[in-house]
């Protein structure tokens, strides 16, 4: 089978209970650089399976919002962003596949789904941002005059597609915001994928890129591979080559030495959650990226959503950290790599103090250090 | 079949000319901690094929000096000091299964084996050290009146043993002399594998560790995975784990975490090369750690023999860094990662200044900054 072909595979990975998803063929794209991440159809909520990316192009229909939290736990979606949006989706799905006759039962179902969402990983507020969304729409929804589940469920497919559309709109406003932070020639490192795949589409830190070259800069990435997931291996390196990028990929141990040899001229990546104080939390391996682009006098951007910023988190220090299994470390296509019975490291997440970061880029405008101040003032300006 | 058993298999990705390589099952060994990395036999160079570590524990035996050349440049045999023992016990068995009748015969092929090890890996100063000396060690011997094919092939079998006896007796010393550098209690990061895998025994970085540990230090040892030959994953955590040494496997890219947790209290890795200013040429990586541990506050030593010491070689600038095939990388357990067509970096080594390295642990002694002058003073000092 050759790279980048359509293919129609069952997801291997879910657990029992969702094997039922069917897989479903790509549709025709609209727009050339439109990958389509995740997508609200009639028949439920289509994904594109990350997990078999780059080699296999499948798309996993998820008919249930149980389906949904598993697709997000298992990554088959991953990516702050795309991740809100698929919970809320999935919570518009299970509203829509209610049998409940009454707005008092939909809303103890509702209640239900929530939990089950909310459970699926803990890191990236986008997930908690998106679920409190919906949970405030369903409110709104439901205390109208006569309202009906059936009211309801529009209500938050609307309210859900909403989302998805602001989502685009926002990393396309990111794009503009940030581009002219980058060389007009150069390279540019950025870790894991915070691109159209980590969205709904464009993408956040890949959005920023996007623009830079839109607007004619010749820019160069360097992706990280990313260990243990390899994102940038598999996917930032995939729709950079879809969008006609050049790109690099690298282990995550050659950045130092590139950026003594000075091929990278700014690192931009995306972000999972960022503190009240500007501390952000983003892949593993990102604080190590941030410490070595200091030390080579390197600009470290970091782009996203206004979802992702969390101002009841005072600091990183307070924000949870995802531990995943050590068999994603241990194991690679089912082969094994490390001696039974070794200890093994596998966080998902680190954290990124805020001095490190020489500027935020969201769709509201750039920000600089001090954030706290930057932050608050932009949260107090759109709230007016 | 059961991790670590012994096992017999041919080594798969020898150029077809050197598939005539017999392997062999294990001898039993005699030191408990002893790790029979290669060995000089009657019938040829045995060697622990560490490309199918550590789930398969397999021997080649290396019957002609090209067959050794291969196994070193296909890393079956790797780490700069078992590099430099590996082509001396090459040369010895080329000259022992030359049929070169004369003096000057035998003289001419030599210099074809001399070109063909040092053609093999161009960062480790080690090979060419050991390809010296047998060469000078060529030159003595047949110098010496009524000098046959004969006397020079003992005296260069026995050269090459002796060279294997020094490098382990040299591990011991480096161990002695680091040990104390590490904490009582405490984690030590390493990077690659600069253990008794990388050495003819007892190893390098891994060598002070374990003499620490001996001394009762309470030393967990966090291994790097060190993509993309996953030499910490595989070797390191197997090695220690033979000797009961609490190991833990994490991802190149989460050691600055585990730095910021306090976690790591020093790093102890190997080097290839280090020139004449103190910069240290190590497994590609190396300068990311190194520049961490600074940005810590933790103390970053560099273990090595003399013979990886190249007073040559004025600063890291001037060290060649060798290239692999960005299969390497694009590829793990024949499956691909990457899209096709993608950019690949895949330097083998990085240099890491002088500046990051708290001090150089040597079979002679402990260096400090400024260490064009320690290493002047020592090399002197041992040439009295």
């Amino acid at each position: 089978m050759q790279p980048n072909e359509f293919h129609i595979m069952l997801l291997p990975n879910l657990s029992a209970d969702t094997q039922g998803i069917l897989a479903v063929p790509a549709a025709p794209f609209t727009l050339k650089s439109m990958i389509p991440t995740l997508e609200w159809t009639a028949d439920g909520v289509r994904f594109l399976d990350q997990t078999r990316l780059p080699l296999e192009e499948t798309y996993v229909l998820a008919t249930s919002y149980q389906q949904v939290a598993d697709v997000i736990s298992t990554m088959v979606v991953r990516g702050a962003p795309a991740i809100g949006v698929s919970a809320a989706m999935g919570l518009a799905l299970g509203v829509s596949r209610s049998q409940a006759a009454t707005v008092p039962a939909l809303a103890a179902e509702f209640e239900t789904m929530c939990t089950t969402l909310a459970a699926t990983r803990p890191t990236a507020v986008n997930l908690f941002w998106a679920i409190e969304r919906m949970k405030s729409r369903f409110g709104e929804l439901a205390a109208k005059t006569g309202a009906t589940p059936a009211h309801v469920r529009d209500g938050l497919i609307a309210e859900a597609q909403a989302m998805y559309e602001e989502d685009i709109q926002a990393c396309r406003q990111m794009g503009a915001h940030g581009a002219e932070l980058l060389p007009q020639r150069g390279g540019v490192l950025t870790h894991c994928n915070a691109g159209a795949l980590a969205t709904c589409g464009y993408g956040t830190a890949l959005g920023v890129i996007r623009s830079a070259v839109e607007q004619g800069r010749e820019i160069h990435v360097y992706a990280d591979e990313t260990r243990p997931f390899l994102q940038g291996a598999r996917l930032t390196a995939w729709e950079l080559m879809h969008d006609g990028i050049p790109t690099t990929v690298l282990c995550d141990n050659m950045a130092a030495s590139l950026m003594r040899q000075g091929k990278i001229q700014a690192v931009v990546v995306g972000a999972d959650r960022i503190a009240a104080n500007g501390d952000v939390a983003n892949k593993i391996g990102t604080y190590g990226v941030a410490v070595l682009a200091k030390e080579h006098g390197i600009p470290f951007f970091v782009a996203a959503p206004w979802s992702t910023i969390d101002l009841k988190t005072p600091t990183g220090e307070a924000i949870p950290i995802e531990q995943r299994s050590p068999r994603e470390v241990t194991h690679h296509a089912g082969k094994q790599l490390t001696p039974n019975g070794v200890g093994i490291e596998n966080p998902a997440f680190d954290v990124t103090p805020a001095r490190y970061v020489t500027a935020i880029i969201t769709e509201r405008g750039v920000l600089r250090a001090p954030y706290s101040e930057s932050l608050q003032e932009l949260e107090t300006a759109a709230s007016r």
